[in-house]
């Protein structure tokens, strides 16, 4: 039996993991869970897994849960805020933290859940994204695996699994367009929120739906993949693939591809990272190929998708650029989710940061400076842009 | 280094892999070859890769070489017959032997290598589908890897790489579906040798080309699959692929599918089997998906390609049904390349001698009975069908 910490219960990615624990035949174990301040959530994941810790980044919803605790007699250690997600992370018991909050709040955590010799079940993509170097360093050092969570990096992991490391000539990151494929410029002029919304394979959180449409997304996984696979940013190529049935690929030397494809359930790769990466049986939808009769590829539309670009300038760059790129892409999502700004316009401040920012690009990396220049980048694109 | 034997170095396999040794860097060095009647083929491979042992199955062309070498002063050991086979397979100095001759001729010496504990890079179809119990469990007695050449289980072996053995539900074994794909049976009456002999994707030998056409190819392709991954024949599942660029797919428990893919080179799979599935970059063609824009998937037509069925009904019948199959299927197939039948008297000769021989289906499965049921099947299609 594997024990665990989910990081962000409450979430998509979270509470699907949960779905994994639930039909895993008592062979997985939460001891460990946070959330914002979905209390009611909270409180039937403590009726149903029996948690012994919870956090809650809200303070008044900690109380809450503490309050709910008292009156059913339930024993539970209750923490809130940041310093509350980092005990979550480092419980002694645990074997592994499914790290599935969405965002830079993600960073912390997961460093001390590395420090405390965890296991990491990577979700939170922002955590590579800015701090990869750190991320897989530390990781190193302290003999602990970055299991990722994602569809396609753990497709990834599939392909590579039984090879030699060195074999690795490119991998081929699959995407499935978004909604907007094949559209041009002008015709994402006057996209709304509830259209961006809308995708057409997976069903996930808003921050990433939008992030699909832009394929910021996308862009985010080619850095997260740079740093999981230690791969050159020219030996990744992002390959559309609408269907999304082909999670991604890789090619070997040999001239050799291998691919993982399957069902768009995310449980699927959850339940591989959580079992280390060994298969089971439990949650088992797949693919009828009689059925599916074609797989389309295209290339990526770079004029038209500038996220996808940019992401791949800002991981060239490295140093701070990725997080520049991240925290102006957090800034300005949230701003297009709350109607202030265009589709389009969510580029150009990105843009617009990595050009402002760009002085700070080789300032030492590390955790504070990453955190500090996010907060400024993000002050900054609130306060100047809109 | 390894030190190979290549039964039958002048057919279509024989010479790509001479092609892969010539491209391995001193990493492949050719010991022993053998051919039937090829004498001039033969003395360009002793001047390029001088070998330390031939063996022609023409005892005249053994003789003619043994003349060039006492001419050329070239001290090699020569042998002839079915002998001379065993014996280029079992040299002491060899590590891998490849089988490369077509047909039940070897059997025999394949048998003779894994006990002389050669590992075997085997692309002798037939040894498998007739006696894949004796070898499967010879190889396991002396401890002899069964590397297979061919492009479909090469891609399973692929795929299973690194995966836990008891996690693999199925395998699913792809088909270009040959030059006949879509026809129904009306159309295929007036086939004309030539016409089947045109493959739309691998350039093969003329009895493996009337195979594909036919899809017995893929039958034997499943009874091979059936014993090299120790699959059930309800677990083997037949996907008509044209562009034949996924060479075969793994299923696992967990619905997550893993695919290879990659050229039509038949030195890639020859390359990765004789480097006992290590990668290297020697020979590195390759797929551009940008290129390829998509790959389609049909189920096999199993009325019109009785074959195949067929295939299924022996594999599952067992014991020396394989054999029936594959003898009549053989001496068909040279019916047809001789004009004396046509194209769907191929299936109707198979179905016949499947019932006429049944009787024998149960006898003691070894080698000298797989031997003289080949012989009384073949001698039954050319008597008493034609």
């Amino acid at each position: 039996m594997k024990k665990l910490s989910i990081l962000g219960a409450t979430g998509s990615i979270g509470t699907q993991t949960l779905d994994v624990i639930r039909k895993s035949n008592g062979q997985l174990k939460l001891v460990g869970v946070t959330a914002n301040t979905s209390v009611e959530k909270v409180i039937q994941i403590i009726e149903e897994f029996d948690p012994s810790y919870v956090a809650m980044m809200d303070g008044k919803s900690a109380d809450k849960i503490a309050d709910y605790c008292k009156q059913n007699n339930r024993k539970i250690q209750i923490y809130d805020g940041i310093e509350g997600l980092n005990k979550i992370a480092s419980i002694d018991e645990i074997d592994i933290v499914v790290t599935s909050v969405v965002g830079m709040i993600g960073l912390e955590p997961t460093i001390k859940a590395i420090e405390a010799k965890k296991d990491i079940a990577l979700a939170n993509k922002e955590t590579l994204v800015v701090a990869g170097q750190l991320v897989m360093k530390a990781a190193r050092e302290h003999n602990v695996k970055i299991l990722p969570v994602d569809s396609e990096h753990g497709a990834i992991s599939q392909c590579l699994k039984g090879n030699d490391k060195k074999a690795l000539r490119k991998i081929i990151l699959t995407a499935s367009g978004g909604p907007f494929r094949g559209k041009i410029t002008e015709e994402l002029n006057n996209i709304k929120v509830e259209d961006a919304l809308k995708h057409p394979k997976w069903n996930m959180g808003r921050k990433i739906t939008i992030d699909s449409a832009t394929l910021m997304n996308k862009g985010l996984e080619v850095i997260e993949a740079h740093w999981l696979f230690d791969c050159d940013y020219d030996n990744i190529q992002v390959l559309v693939h609408p269907q999304s049935i082909i999670h991604s690929m890789v090619e070997y030397i040999d001239g050799s591809i291998i691919a993982q494809l399957g069902a768009q359930d995310m449980r699927l790769p959850i339940q591989y990272a959580v079992n280390y990466e060994e298969r089971n049986g439990l949650m088992a939808d797949t693919i009828d190929f009689y059925e599916i009769s074609k797989l389309t590829f295209e290339k990526p539309d770079l004029d038209t998708f500038k996220c996808l670009k940019l992401a791949f300038k800002a991981g060239k760059m490295g140093g701070l650029m990725p997080t520049i790129l991240n925290g102006a892409n957090e800034a300005a999502v949230d701003l297009f989710l709350n109607k202030k700004i265009g589709f389009l316009q969510i580029p150009e401040i990105i843009e617009k940061c990595m050009e402002v920012f760009r002085g700070e690009v080789r300032k030492e990396l590390n955790l504070d400076n990453i955190i500090d220049l996010d907060r400024r980048v993000k002050k900054y694109v609130k306060e100047k842009i809109v």
